[in-house]
């Protein structure tokens, strides 16, 4: 039997403690990050799906993208069309707000009738959707529950590849806000977003949004092309000269690029026991640097890692 | 009186609610972080301590960074000489870490004998400090406490013009680290900092460095000239070649600078009912674009106002 103080430090471990192989006469050392990465298999990765990966080509490079069609079906469908139609090339990146988001879209879309530049039209996709703020909680969709107490929701966790909430006494469920959330922007209107003008958090978490906003999905590589982005002078981190924009050179949806072309990534799976070992790694912090681990984690300080395909 | 649904909704907005005119016949507008600005009273303000603001100068510009002496009073007086011997002038921002922090000092700090570049000596200032991360609860520190529940400490709020938390249980107060925070580098040895080295987060608020560190004070003006910066390739996000450097010109000491060349900033006091509006006015959203209040805050998103001051 292990001692008491050895008790505690397995309570406070959950499940972690279960993998570490247990001895009455040595303690076990909770296992890092890197120790729970190093000893994942081959199948706790997955391989991102193509048909709901996007390349945002920017000349700076590539930011791939993860869209979330269980959470917004009718914008992932939408923002999949308007990529196919070539709406986002040659559009720009608009804004960015320091701490916040940065985001893309048509530079002229509130163009007034008779103003010189015109909205770019939209021919196959739909300029607005109404709104997938929310989701059913259905039993369809897949959960991983956080041990911690959240503020901003009844429950936070992981389904597939998303951090997400869920509040069982509404019965739905949604994506949280996090860094790398890729979010759908509207006016007023609940219903005036589309996915035409997209977001990515660059910031502290803005929690706040959460089931204000249709979420799509998530950077999962080349954020940094974005987060450094210069911060706009104007208010909310608009470019105030056309100028300062960064081109879109093109977005594309991965299946669609020729297989050499293709930023193959695989993705820890959220479902298996390495990812909760991950979890518990991140609440109590068990580098040689940590002195006091926190006995919490927060959904959005949880990373997914992700890591090229092994060829 | 007012009807039921109008006491549920001031239920929810906790003091706001007192500040505003009372009418039995028209609902009250709960008030948005822009009306509360705009009734702050001049004396709401207070001018920042040129004792304890430093100028970071960058080619880019200038960063303004609050010390927190309440907090960490050995290092904010040690790197307050490291910055009167003219320690930094000259040395280097070395990481640039995506999503957590920039960090600057010396590239030869961890130079070992014989090496060809040595580290700068240090004159007046000390290498090594005792760690300061958390400072007894003994009442003489203000605490203006947040309502909403935290996982990371048992509360947190605002102490002076800083994000912090408290355990009664433990009787220790500390810096919470949110994005912008100026945080003291270490080594293994939790007495291995002294504050010749420092970072600053900008990106989600990485917590678990709670009580694991020295806090030494926050960015208040000039972050985004941080946070725009080229991400380090190498482990941790250090830059791999010396030209990758950024070179931190000169840190000063506002107070050692000629009046005409302050950057002269006030910040809006905790401890008013106006900052108490504003932590409502962020718990729960009212400006029409919301349609879901949060109900909560966490500490690190409740911004603390900084404008210039009023000449």
């Amino acid at each position: 039997m292990p001692r008491p103080r050895l008790v505690l430090a397995c309570a406070a471990l959950l499940v972690a403690c279960a993998a570490l192989p247990a001895s009455a006469d040595t303690p076990t050392k909770p296992l890092t990050m890197a120790d729970v990465l190093a000893a994942a298999k081959p199948g706790d990765w997955h391989a991102l799906d193509p048909q709901n990966t996007l390349y945002l080509e920017l000349k700076s490079g590539r930011v791939v993208i993860e869209l979330a069609p269980d959470f917004a079906p009718n914008h992932v469908a939408n923002i999949k069309a308007l990529v196919r139609e070539n709406y986002f090339d040659g559009l720009a990146i608009l804004r960015s707000q320091d701490n916040y988001v940065v985001q893309w879209g048509d530079p002229h879309a509130d163009a007034r009738a008779g103003d010189k530049d015109q909205p770019r039209p939209i021919k196959t996709g739909k300029r607005t959707l109404a709104a997938e703020f929310t989701v059913p909680l259905n039993g369809k969709i897949p959960f991983v529950r956080l041990p911690d107490v959240d503020g901003y929701a009844a429950q936070t966790g992981f389904s597939g590849d998303f951090a997400s909430a869920r509040d069982p006494k509404l019965g739905r469920a949604w994506l949280t806000h996090c860094y790398g959330t890729l979010g759908v922007g509207r006016d007023l209107d609940v219903d005036s977003g589309g996915g035409a003008e997209l977001y990515v958090v660059i910031g502290n978490s803005p929690r706040w949004l959460d089931r204000n906003i249709t979420v799509a999905g998530r950077v999962v590589q080349g954020i940094e092309l974005l987060s450094t982005l210069p911060r706009g002078t104007g208010a909310l981190g608009f470019y105030e000269k056309a100028e300062q924009r960064i081109p879109v050179e093109r977005i594309r949806l991965a299946a669609d690029v020729p297989a050499a072309e293709r930023t193959n990534l695989e993705v820890l799976r959220t479902d298996t026991p390495t990812f909760t070992a991950l979890i518990e790694s991140r609440r109590n912090r068990r580098d040689d640097w940590y002195k006091v681990p926190a006995g919490h984690i927060d959904v959005c300080s949880v990373p997914i890692p992700v890591r090229p395909a092994k060829s």
